[in-house]
């Protein structure tokens, strides 16, 4: 907006605070036809149990059909947390009652509410760096003070966090995404995660465990979630139903001990008083039918063989000097080049019909520029090949 | 908590502010058997439109599933913003475009994003008095101030409103719900809106015209609403699925001019970065099959009945000094007796197996005890005289 337009509305400051998300604003640019896309963060379709959830919802409409349209309670319905502290149990180790669970409208809304409960305008939060921009958003939306720490091929360098945050006054959260991170892929091993639960002990820090990706393990050996060691409740562990059964139902959840969930019960009120209660009555049915336990295989087996044909391309054609890493599960790599601009090679990429998120968009402070994401789980194979190819061209 | 409990967790200030809302108090306390219950905001299950949504979700998943389930825009998808833009030119006769709307998860979504985007902590919300329990949660959730301005039959008493804007240096806008108001029932008269509509301009004050009931009218003649007059853009309209489909779907909407849109959808990306698209497939479908047209006469039709056996029990039943509102649609009444203290004969009504609300609930500063709000969609009709005859007890 120019100088001499007037706005019409006087905005809040946290509204001229706000900036769209690098990402949301690439996939405009990128609703191009041709265009082979490793950028969204999109589950693939063809991992959605359609015939599953159309099963479901016949059943449910007719015997349920009153209450599944109804309003239901702010922590979510009560039969879905309990078939989600079941699950927790069996698959994480994670034990907690119905009563320490609450659900969200996707993780992003449980993202905005633990910042909104658990610091004030201008506290810090760490975080890896780079990290899920929708993080950023959500933390950033509070007025919150977010500060990377660097990573290596083990996660977070826990050293390097306790330092700063020994440094800062105000330290109130630590945020990660223990199994391949988004977006790089990363696995936090055992011994951080242990140290990260040392740090958040000793500073009275809680940590929120971000686990979109858990269960969705190609190869390698699972890590226990730092929520399943957590003897002390300083553990927010945050699940969702978008990766194992599909995003348009908007579900996510946090399991926590009671007082977080109670502020956590207040805060959605506020912001919108409940979850859609057709999607938790499909989710419900959905876990409790076993049909979770049916699916997951599909989706991983879908999911493995493309994160393998995404590797052995850019192993086929990229050029020296790029390096990416090898995830053992979720839905994104990381590929960085020694003193390259991802921001500036973006238009190149365009140009040859192939599109990423620069990896400037997953940094707090947006300043560091040598790497790119690449989604692996939403293009079709022969897309996966060439769109390699192409972006290899874009890198030499 | 007793001084002598720690807390575990240090919650930030807005977090230790935040109180529960009396509504979701005191529905925990009522779910006692054989109780009938006037409290809640519920709408009937047979207004809910089974068969129809069953054959649209039925008619979807086959030939649309991989869109209805994947991710969708943080504006919402834009056949269902169509969709909506035409339905509000005919019924409403309010003229916007598919850019000037906004999906919500409900509209307490809307309300609380909303107070996010335009005012600061501290700055004044304007509303009748009384109002919505779900707005004061979400403007208090902001840590907005809130202040009631009287009402009488033709709704909120505009020459008091422009004195208080008058003498309020941060007044940043005015909240009514001019449609058989929550919680009184009253309609505003087209004067008031005329008035409220100059006030704006005079000030610019932003008004948000919350209209949850307008299509559930019984009786009376329609008047236009606030938004169809707006011509400077100062109006921003609240709709929701909630009472004209089912409430299950959480879906609510925002018209409003494309600054404000704009900002809602930055905000939105933060707090839940979409809404249900199996939800908006719906609803879209619902309306672009005529199915809304087909419904609403229905569900008037019951309500109608329901409003007019409450008001005819009242009549019947009722003692002398008591008095109540006659809404002309909606779902709410409001009953008043000078010097009582409807808090105090809770406890009773509880003991006679009748609830209602405190009318207190309804007051940002919760200081009036003299009226309760009867809620007249959600009850059998045998119900309703029953629980008419054991609150006549009560009340005497």
């Amino acid at each position: 907006m120019t100088s001499d337009q007037q706005t019409l509305m006087k905005f809040s400051d946290i509204a001229m605070y706000m900036q769209p998300s690098a990402i949301r604003r690439l996939l405009k640019v990128t609703e191009t036809p041709d265009l082979i896309s490793f950028g969204g963060g999109l589950p693939n379709p063809e991992s959605f149990p359609i015939k599953e959830i159309k099963e479901i919802f016949n059943e449910l409409i007719e015997t349920n059909g009153k209450k599944m349209l109804q309003y239901g309670a702010t922590e979510g319905l009560t039969s879905l947390n309990l078939a989600i502290s079941k699950m927790l149990k069996e698959r994480e180790n994670i034990v907690i009652s119905k009563d320490e669970l609450i659900q969200t409208t996707g993780s992003q809304e449980a993202l905005y509410m633990i910042g909104k409960i658990l610091a004030n305008p201008n506290d810090y939060v760490f975080s890896e760096a780079p990290t899920y921009t929708g993080t950023i958003s959500a933390f950033k939306a509070n007025f919150i003070k977010m500060i990377g720490i660097n990573m290596d091929n083990d996660g977070i360098d826990t050293n390097l966090l306790e330092k700063e945050i020994r440094n800062k006054k105000n330290a109130k959260l630590i945020y990660v995404i223990p199994n391949f991170q988004n977006p790089t892929g990363i696995t936090m091993s055992l011994d951080r995660r242990k140290h990260l639960l040392e740090i958040a002990s000793e500073y009275s820090i809680p940590i929120v465990e971000d686990d979109p990706y858990g269960a969705l393990r190609y190869s390698g050996k699972k890590v226990p979630s730092i929520k399943s060691m957590d003897k002390e409740g300083l553990v927010i562990y945050l699940g969702t139903f978008s990766k194992i059964l599909a995003p348009g139902f908007r579900l996510g959840y946090v399991a926590a001990n009671k007082e977080v969930i109670e502020k956590l019960n207040l805060a959605k009120q506020a912001v919108d008083l409940a979850s859609s209660t057709i999607s938790q009555y499909i989710a419900e049915a959905y876990l409790s039918k076993g049909y979770l336990d049916r699916q997951l295989p599909k989706i991983i087996e879908l999911y493995r063989h493309k994160r393998d044909l995404m590797l052995e391309s850019m192993d086929k054609y990229f050029p020296k000097g790029v390096e990416w890493t090898r995830p053992e599960g979720g839905m994104f790599l990381w590929v960085t080049k020694k003193g390259a601009n991802t921001d500036a090679l973006f238009p190149k990429a365009l140009e040859k019909k192939v599109a990423y998120v620069v990896g400037s968009a997953f940094y707090p402070d947006g300043d560091n520029h040598e790497s790119m994401r690449l989604n692996f789980t939403y293009s079709g194979d022969n897309e996966i090949v060439e769109g390699i190819k192409r972006l290899a061209e874009v890198i030499s």
